[in-house]
């Protein structure tokens, strides 16, 4: 059929979320058209990011410094922390622009099931963090889900004693969404938490 | 937000096929978290891939050698060519184990509108291999599609004067297929092509 480099490579693409055997067998094939121009610079690519990108020491962001790009740019607010679950909830925040406060990315959230206690997903030193006095808010931006929401809860009760300001993201319904498609939690909770006009 | 060489990779996979902007940072981020264990073996994995695969100079299958692992088995039945559009279509006939001649990649199918004519195809070239003595069959084995069929016929045309048999292969329901979900065309064609049992 075909040669070990290629079986390599889609057994490799395969692995890869959102891509089976069929579409890496696809991927592979797209990309032997296109050598120069798309298979070694991506190949390459790979490599680089593997090598430079790390773990921020304060926040867990992706950077090519210990010390990311949001924790070591003097305008952002220390005093608000933001706590995501993960890198890609970080960076849908940061596409709207509408924060300019710091992060804490757990990197996971709380889940008996996986054995994925408050330990393991940092909650000590978020803690930490948010009992520096400069501190005065943290936001729960957490997913709308069991898990996400049992992560905010348990987040919010080791704060308590912090005095720091505990906030999470409003619930209700998406902007351009129509209430016909939406379920009936949300719905239930967007008109509980309705505003005045 | 995030980095260049983050911001790189991610520009790069969703290039691919199948890959939109959402599901390549999807990747980036999956790949990060198995930098050693993925990451970086599927880096090396598509830079040997790219110097190692080339197209078969007799039937432009991809392989490691200019003669590919088809053309230079001496069990392949030589008599009998399959013509087919993609090195993946190949791939699809060679995983059922059911054919034991040799291939034709054309690199694609006649295409007025995207100015593609018999000579992008290599179709002389076809003629040639088909006019040797020793070939005996030709199978076009093209899509179902329009462009498929425009194809096969254009090819058999030009091979009437060869004395070469011409075959395509058989039209009807797919096998495990049910015919209360199948299109009139493919069922019409079931029907008249019905064989005894």
């Amino acid at each position: 059929m075909s040669d070990g480099a290629l079986q390599n490579l889609i057994r490799m693409l395969s692995r890869l979320p959102g891509l089976g055997p069929r579409s890496a067998r696809r991927v592979a094939l797209a990309m032997l058209q296109k050598r120069d121009s798309l298979m070694r610079p991506l190949g390459q690519a790979i490599l680089n990011a593997a090598d430079a990108m790390q773990e921020c020491e304060i926040c867990g962001n992706l950077d090519t410094s210990k010390s990311c790009g949001i924790c070591s740019n003097p305008e952002r607010d220390r005093s608000v922390i933001c706590v995501v679950a993960r890198v890609s909830d970080l960076w849908a925040i940061e596409r709207t622009g509408a924060f300019k406060g710091v992060y804490a990315v757990l990197g996971g959230t709380l889940s008996a099931l996986d054995g994925i206690g408050p330990d393991d997903l940092g909650i000590p030193k978020l803690i930490a963090r948010a009992s520096d006095e400069q501190v005065k808010e943290v936001i729960l931006g957490l997913n709308a889900t069991v898990d996400g929401q049992t992560t905010g809860h348990y987040i919010a009760e080791q704060l308590a004693d912090t005095g720091v300001e505990i906030s999470r993201l409003a619930h209700g319904l998406p902007v351009g969404g129509e209430m016909d498609y939406l379920d009936d939690g949300t719905l239930t909770t967007a008109l509980r938490a309705r505003r005045a006009q």
